[in-house]
Formats: C-alpha cells, structure tokens, sequence
C-alpha cells in the first residue's frame, strides 16, 4: 500500500512510498483512509521544529478518518463498518492529562495516518458525526479538539460571555463555530477585510483588522464596555500575548494554543489582572466524544478550505505554508 | 399610591389598598413599577403554605419591572431612567449563599413589589435587557434566575449535553430555552399533547406525553441511547423524583426546584447511579446578571402566557391555579 | 486453592471450598492474596439485599491485598512482588462514572477476592501504601476510597471547614481521618460514649450522642456557630437525613453514601436551604491512587477493629452484624 | 495624630507627619493601629515602580491590624472592642475579581493603613484569629490571602499533593504553612542552607539550593518520581518562571504571583505540558475569613523575622530592601 514517509526535514523530505500491508493484533482495528486533514504542527514536524530528532523515515499527520474494514481479536468497542477518526492521543482516553498520555500523539510522538491503510488500538478511535462528509469530519481530531477543550472544557464557556478569537486558522474557525453554539458573542481579528467579512459570516460579532489597528488589545476593551473579553483563544503566541493581556478581563481566562511565532512574554499582567493562562495540547477522547454529540446536536460544518489528492500532500503543505488558507486544509483518498 | 396587601391567607385575603408614598433614603432608589410577574411561590405564600408565620398586613410579589424615578443620597450603581428588576434576594449578590442571603428575598422575607412604586437599595436592582418589553422583563427575576443557576451555574451546560424539562411552568420553559441557546439536546414532558406541540416550537428535540407513558424515566432513557440524560431540571418534587432518578445518567445533575408536591422520596438512586443533586433557590444578582447578558446576545423571549391588570391580580392567581397556563402570567400597571 | 463461595443467600450459605487455580492471561495478574476486610455491603450481598438476582455460587467480597505472583503477557504496569489492593470497580480508571464502570465492581457485579488465589486485570489493581500492614491495606478500596471521594473529589474539602460524620463504621471513621489531614474540625455523633471517646481520640473537636440528644441537627448548628458544617459525610439514609438537613449549612454539601437504612425522605430543604446532594459509590482507580499519596505523606494508619482468619469469615460477617465493632473488620490468610 | 506619608519616591521620601484626627462616617468604622507588615509590594510602592504616578504626600501600607474604637451610624458587623485587620482590597468582598474590586487596594490604589487611627468602611475589615498576637495578625492581609488563594482557591489542594515553594518571604512561608495544613508534601528552595535548615523545621519535606543547583526544576522532578510537583507558587518572576516549568507536572498549576524580577519569558512549555497558570493578585474578604478559621483551627502561627517600632518605618523597609529577612517583617504601634 502507498503511505508518505518523511525521510529527511522538509518539504522535499516526504515521499510517497510503498509499504508492506498491515494487520490488526488484537484489541486493534485496521481502519481504510478515507480523508485527512493538516495541522500547523504537521508542517512543523516536515520543518523538523517540532520534535528535531525524529529518526527517518517517519510517517506523519495526525488526523484522519476512514472506515474499519477488519478487527482483531477481543475487539468490543467498535466494528467493522464504523467511520472513525483516529484520537489526536491515543491513551489519552480521559481523565488530566500525563506524560505517558501526551507520549501517544499521532504523527509526532507516536507514527502518523499517512497511508492507505492503518492500524490503530480500538481505544483509540472515534466514531464521527454521521452529517459530515469524510472531508469535514477529517478535519477534527486536533484543531476541533483543541477549541473544545480550551473553551469548554477548560473555559466552561457559557452564554452571554465574550470570545477572543484570532485569524482564520483551524482552531479560531472552531472556537468561533463552538463559541456561537454555546451562545457566546465572539470578537475576530486577522489582518485581511475578506476574510474578516467571512468571520463575521460565520458568526462573529465583531471584527477587528490588527493591521489596521495594532492596539487592538484597547479596541477589544472598547468592544466590551472597557471591561475586556472573558476568554481569549490565543493562537498567536509571544507576537500577540501582549495585546491578548489587554483584550482580557481581570479574572478572564486565556486559552494557550498558538505556537506560530516564538519568543519572550511580560507575565506581570498576568498576575496584576488575575489572568487564568491555561496551556492547551489538543485533548482526550472524552473531549473529542463530547464535541461530537455537540456537533451532530447542532448540525456544525466544519469549514473546508480546500481538499487536495492523497499525492499531493506535498503541494498542501506548501498551500499551508503559504497562509492564503481559512479553514482547514484537507487530503482525499485516491 | 395603590398596593396589594394580603389581609389573611387565601387569594380572598388579597386586597387592593391605598398606602403612602415611599421615598428614598441614603443608597436607595425609588421605582415606579410597571409590570409584574407571578410565581408559584407567591401562589403558596398567598396560601398560608410558604410562611405560615407572615404577619398581616403584607405586601406580596417577588418579580417586577419599573423605571427608576428619584435616587438617594449616595446611588452610583444606576441612575434616574434606568429599568430595572428587583433581584429576588436583596443581600445575593455573589458568591455563596448564606443564611443572611436567603432571609433577604422579596416577596416572602421581605414585602414584595405589589405597589405603585416601590423603593429598594440601590445594590438590590438589575438592568434588564433593552429588547424586552415590560411585561417579558417582568418575567425573569424568580424563574429565570432559578433555571440559569440550575443549568449553567450549577450544571455547568454544554452544548451536546441532554436536559429533560417538566411541563410548561415558568422555570421549565426558561430551562428549554436556555439548554437550547446553549447547544443543549432538550426532552420534555407534559400530559397535555398541545403543550408537548409549542414545546416543539420552543426547541424541544423530544417530548413525552407523561399521562400516556407513566414510566417516563425508562423512555428517557430509550431517547439517549440507554444512558439517560445529563441533567434533570426537576420541578415535580417528590411526585417525579423516583422517575427522574430512572431518567438520569450515572454521575448525572439534577437541579431540584420543584416545591409543587410535597411527601418523601427514596434516595437509594442517588447514592448507587454517583447523582449529584443540587438544590436550587433562585440566585444571585451576579447570576441575573450574566443571564441577562445572555439574554440580550441571543434575542431570546420569555414565553408570557397572558397580561392582566395590576388591579386583577387575585384573578391572575386563580389562572396560576387552574394550571391552564403556558409560561409566566404577568400583570401590568394601569 | 480454597475460597469461600455463597451458595444461598444467608450468613450459613457461605461454605468455603475447594476451587481450581487459576492463572493469569494476556495483561492480567496473579495475586496470592494476604488479607480482605469485610463491607457493609458485603454483608448485604450475603443477606440477599444487594443483588437479589445473584447467581451462585458466588465468590465474595470486593476488599484485598496480596503480592502479585505472576503476570500474563504483556504487563507493564505492575510486576511480580508488588503488593497491590484491587480496585473496586475493575474499570473506573478516571474521569466520570458510567454504566460500564459501575457494573465492573468486585465482589458484586464480579466475583470477588475471597480465594487464595484471584486473577485480575492489571489495569485493575493499585501499590498500597509500603508503612502499611496487610491488614491495613486491605481496609482502604471500598470505604477508605468512599469516604475519599465525597470529602476530596466531591467536597473539595478545606482546612478550616467543618465535618460532620456519623458512628463508627469504617466510612467514617476514614472521613474523620482524611478530614483532619485536610486541617479540617470534625463533628462525629454515636449512640455510645465509648465509642464517642475513642472519636475525640482520633482527633473529632466534638462528639453528640445521638440517642442522648436526638436533635443533634440543631445541636450541631449550636457547635458550628448557628451555621451548621460545610459537609455531611451521610451514612444512615433515611433514618438520619432529616437531621442532617438541618445540620448542614445553606449552600452545604452532603455526601450520601449509606444504606444503612431504607425509607422515604421529604427533599424540601434541599430546595430551600440550596444543600449540594452529591451520592458517592465508592470510586475511581485515580482516587485510589490519590489517596495513597495522601496516606503516605501523613503516615495515617486505619482504624483495624478485629483480624479473624481467613477461615472464619463467617464469623466475622456476624461480628459486622453485630454493629459493635469500631473501625475495619479485617481478614488474614491462614 | 502620627502617620507616614510618602512625599517622593525613595525610603527617605517617607515621613512621619502629624495629621488631623479622623472620624468615622456613616457605615465606617475607626480603628486604632496595634501592628502593621510590610510587603514587597510597599517597598515598590515606595521605590515608585508599582505606581509611577502616585499623588504625594501618600499614606503607605495595606496591612494592619488594631482595635475598633468608634463606629459610624448604620454600622451592624463590628463593633467597638473587635480587633481587625483591613481587607487588602476594600470592594472584593467576594466572587470573581473585577476592575472595580481592584481598585480599591490599600497603600496603593487607596491610602494605606500607616498612621495611629484609620477610618474604613464596616464592609472592609476582618476579625483576626484570636490565638495570635497583633503583631502575628498583621502579617495575614497581603501576604497569607495571596498564598490562600494560589493554593486553596485556585490550586485546590489537597493532601499528598506536591507543592514548591521559593525562599523565606511571606508568602512562601504561608505557601509552605498553608500546604503542610492541608496535608500536601513542599519541597523548598532557598540559597541559602541556613534558611534551607528552617524551612525543613517548618515541614518542608525537601529542600534545595538554588545556587548549587541551578537546574533546580530537574532535581524537582527527580524528587518526585520523575513527575513533576502539582503545584508551583511561583515568586521569582522572569527569573525562575524556566525552571518552574521544568519543575511543574504535565497538567499541574502554577501559582503566579512574584514581581520580584521583570523581564521575558518562553511561553511554550505552558501549552505542551497543558500548564494552568493562575495570577493571583491577593484575594477576597470571603478568602481572608475562610483562612482565618483555618488558621484558628490548626492553631497555626505566621514567622515573624522582626519586630520594629512604628517610628521606624524606613528602617524596617531597608531591611526588606537587604533581602536578610526570613517570614514577616512587622511594625508596632509605640
């Protein structure tokens, strides 16, 4: 079967190869790919930022679904026939997280599902929403993941409340889409009016372009009565913390996402304002069942940027690379 | 001015009279009320059944609206103009509830809002939000308030979560409408089939005619899947309990309200399904606050089952009695 | 090997017999067990009251420790020479309770641990604290972990509030040991000044005896400042609720664990009084394991009313029946 | 009357003046000074670093206690004769933190407590434990709530839980106090083996030197399995908010409260570990007599290092300003 290997770091490091065929032991599933999606992280593993002593060759990409097409021995929790995704970590079934929990995430600590087929425990799948196409439902295991524990489970996000959310990424898609479903006012920022223009489409309140107006911190405030927002999903990391300080309430609650730039922070305010900053790694198999039943309850639809062949991987992560995307970047099986 | 006064206990010791006017002192506001909402509490209250003890004559009603016309030496939290709510209890204003708290609630420890105008401390007002007309503002202080605590406070609602609804009371119906505007899947149950129909309207995914299926708890259980729901917003009182156990999932919330059926309940269910069984007494400003905040996000309107006249009161209460009513009843000033 | 099977419901159908040994499978353990201590609720299987449909023989009880003698294939957790306790419930790791976790409980919805031998799953067994006799690690998985859950997990219990706990079985008395580990003031009642003695020794600031004093609600109210506790560790049911309604504080948390006693309960003042009801089933693996750290770190030891051996568990099933032990009723291998 | 007033930024800014007599208003009560603490805070307050813009002359201090010699009309929660302390931040009575609440802060935001009488108002004032001395009830305000709120109301403790403190000031002493009284294991930093030495005496069941040990946060996990500590009350700022993240657990939660050195910190391994970080800037009144009942019940005192007459004031801020200090450093009234 065909799988993409990354050999060496880079983009020209992946290559697609053939494997031999695998099998499911038992308390395993073998699961038929049908879609996968791309995380941010993934074009940092290809880079080699994220774990710089992967050892070649390396299959990569944690997300994607397909169906069960044969079980092994004892397998109760699922069957053949079901659409599952693949859980972001695999013996992160609920429960705090830990280091052996966080040392079973796909496509980085543990191999990835870029290949026709897969074998995975039977823990460590979930079944999908049925409404979405293998497209959609392709896109959640990390980003949609994510969103939910920062907002719900660690945010506890009600009604009423405000939401900072930042670009047109995958996760600040998801925490806007989750935001609305739970009755929040969500307040967007990127730096281009169309895509402003298609957040405001998705629900957002209120938009702000951060070219436009870099103190968008006090613009926040502005929008929220001088008071500042309750939750910031804060993806941008050392290059927006500081404005994400000004944008939040005394006693407001930061969810800790992004690593898209580096760098150093002044936590003063941090602690002057009774900031809750909570680190957010993706999230269980409890959260990602949770949101599920959220999603089939409500009828979300992930938005799909743009869906490449199996192939092309390599071109989609350029696509990535390139910024241009909103929403998620999506494979298809041949 | 013009005020309800109860004489002696029963809907005929109800009488309109004529007192002097009220004037605001230090911290204090003056209110020249404009709408009314009734509870069930005031119904027992006028009754004899919520505190034997009251000393005649005394002015009832816990939930109004009206516009703040004078303000005392002292008032900064609102102004001459604003609309507002009494909160139901004065001295809640955040935080747990005390002894204190509780011997503060209008209507029942203190005399009620059934005058022209009344005067409250100025910490004992909430703004109400500015879609709303009188008469829906009117509604939300007791029931309101009680089913946001239930649900969001204590129950900590997310979207995909199940909630199962009593009937079509005031708290009930602010329950499905706020489960709803928090992504919540809502089951509610009537034994009228032209209720379970408008409760459809309201959002409710299933219904259970309650008369046609005595053993409800065990069909709750067939809408989720075997697994029962999540919360349980139980105004029945020890009539419904025993079923709402049954309804419940292991480790499930039940906000327990209901004062409409007295008598004794086996508590075995609680203890061996992990039940977590929260007593709810209405709540506290910050509460109304940040529901009426929700409120105004979403748009959502309260469910007024019919207006009568400030100087109909006692046949507003004998409507209240005969159990026609779907969602609040509610008097306006002349 | 030898164990003790019920063959009919009653104290004289437990015979012990003759049983083949048993070996463990893939990610299982061999434990050759040392010492079991005895429940309430084993003394309820034995009678018939807890699960009426039990099919027999029936190998009993849910509480033991031994040394792990072999491991199946693939047993990483543990190893041979550990000296482990079984969980309670074979299949609540962490996080919530569900079906399938509550119907994975030793001694009940599974055979239990009274063999010289027993095979468990390695997911299902937890290290016991090393200053610890086996004697006295045999008493902790039901009770200890029962009292653990309502006053940590659940109470969030903190120093300086108050707990009430009732006699001197072995809930209670951990719930008075894990309370003042957490600088917690204990209230504890009996009906015996003896036992009321040995309470004050183990550290209860005061004690009510509750056949001397009958109201001991209002008593405990006067002992707490006219407030009443924090947390009821409620272990009567039915007999005693009423009183710990009035006990407990408005906003107070009751943890109902006890069957002593079946019978109908007017809810009312939970409603009023906003009392937290919270049923604990004993608990989760992670309790278990939190708990030990705890009885680690303060050296704590539990109270061992009387070892028999292990031939006499009859015996020791009438001495529970009795009620006159104090503290854990334990069993030592032969 | 005498006070301390700052009259430009610098200790020799600070002098004792002769002010007029105060009075207590409606609703206020006025105190007479027994014992006054200095916190780091004052000495930034003095050094014009915390509030660049201060308006001079200033009154410093926020933390004191004395006796209540007169109360205003109306006043109903103290009276004459009670011995209190002032509540750190006047308006955060309870619940959530806001901008308001914060504004009221003593010897900062409001003029502090440094003069023989002060007037404030019945809802600012806390009666202290009645086993302390008044110079060991000065020490609570600041110091002891911060470590209350990092460690109890945000950090949850509970017992056989691990918890890292840093050096001697106030508030990792309390840190340390607060923790052992819970029952949860501390390990200690200081650079100092003398002080190292003593904190072992206060229940430290591990201590290390920061300057032999640089890589402080490994021997931290060394000590504890590998893990990590569940708790870090975190003082040091920028300049060991590192090694803190090596220190904590994955999932565990840091308590941010130091200002003793600014500058920049990486925020990644907040997001890869799935760290809480919780500002705590000081706390609530509810916060405040909630530890003081913890404090009565244990019968825990604060370490005071030093005594020093009110009149020297500067003195006591030079020996702060030297770092020398272990605990406390309290003022007396002459």
């Amino acid at each position: 079967m065909k799988a993409f290997h990354l050999t060496k770091f880079g983009i020209d490091g992946l290559t697609q190869v053939e494997v031999p065929d695998v099998k499911p032991g038992r308390g395993q599933v073998l699961i038929k790919m049908r879609a996968w999606s791309l995380n941010y992280r993934d074009y940092l593993v290809v880079r080699g930022v994220y774990a710089p002593k992967l050892k070649f060759p390396f299959q990569i990409l944690s997300d994607g679904v397909g169906e069960i097409v044969a079980t092994g021995e004892g397998v109760k929790r699922v069957k053949t026939g079901d659409r599952v995704a693949g859980a972001f970590m695999q013996r992160w079934i609920e429960g705090e997280p830990s280091m052996d929990k966080s040392a079973s995430a796909l496509g980085g600590e543990l191999p990835g599902l870029a290949a026709e087929y897969v074998v995975l425990d039977e823990e460590g799948v979930v079944k999908v929403p049925e409404h979405l196409s293998d497209e959609e439902a392709a896109t959640l295991p990390c980003a949609a993941v994510t969103a939910w524990h920062g907002l719900v489970t660690s945010g506890r996000l009600a009604a009423g409340e405000t939401v900072l959310v930042m670009g047109s990424g995958g996760v600040s898609i998801f925490a806007l889409q989750l935001a609305r479903m739970h009755g929040a006012r969500v307040i967007a920022t990127s730096s281009s009016d169309t895509k402003l223009e298609r957040l405001r489409e998705l629900g957002a309140a209120e938009t702000i372009n951060y070219k436009a107006t870099p103190n968008w911190g006090a613009k926040v405030r502005d929008l929220t009565d001088g008071k500042g927002v309750d939750h910031v999903v804060e993806v941008g990391g050392a290059g927006t913390l500081g404005q994400s300080f000004e944008a939040v309430r005394i006693g407001g609650h930061i969810a800790l996402i992004g690593v898209l730039s580096g760098g150093a922070v002044n936590t003063i305010p941090i602690l002057m304002k009774n900031i809750k900053v909570q680190g957010i790694y993706v999230g269980s198999r409890a959260m990602f069942e949770a949101m599920n039943a959220a999603i089939t309850d409500s009828g979300m639809r992930p938005v799909v940027d743009r869906v490449f062949p199996f192939a092309e991987l390599p071109a989609a992560l350029k696509h990535m690379e390139s910024g241009a995307h909103f929403g998620k970047i999506v494979l298809k099986a041949d």
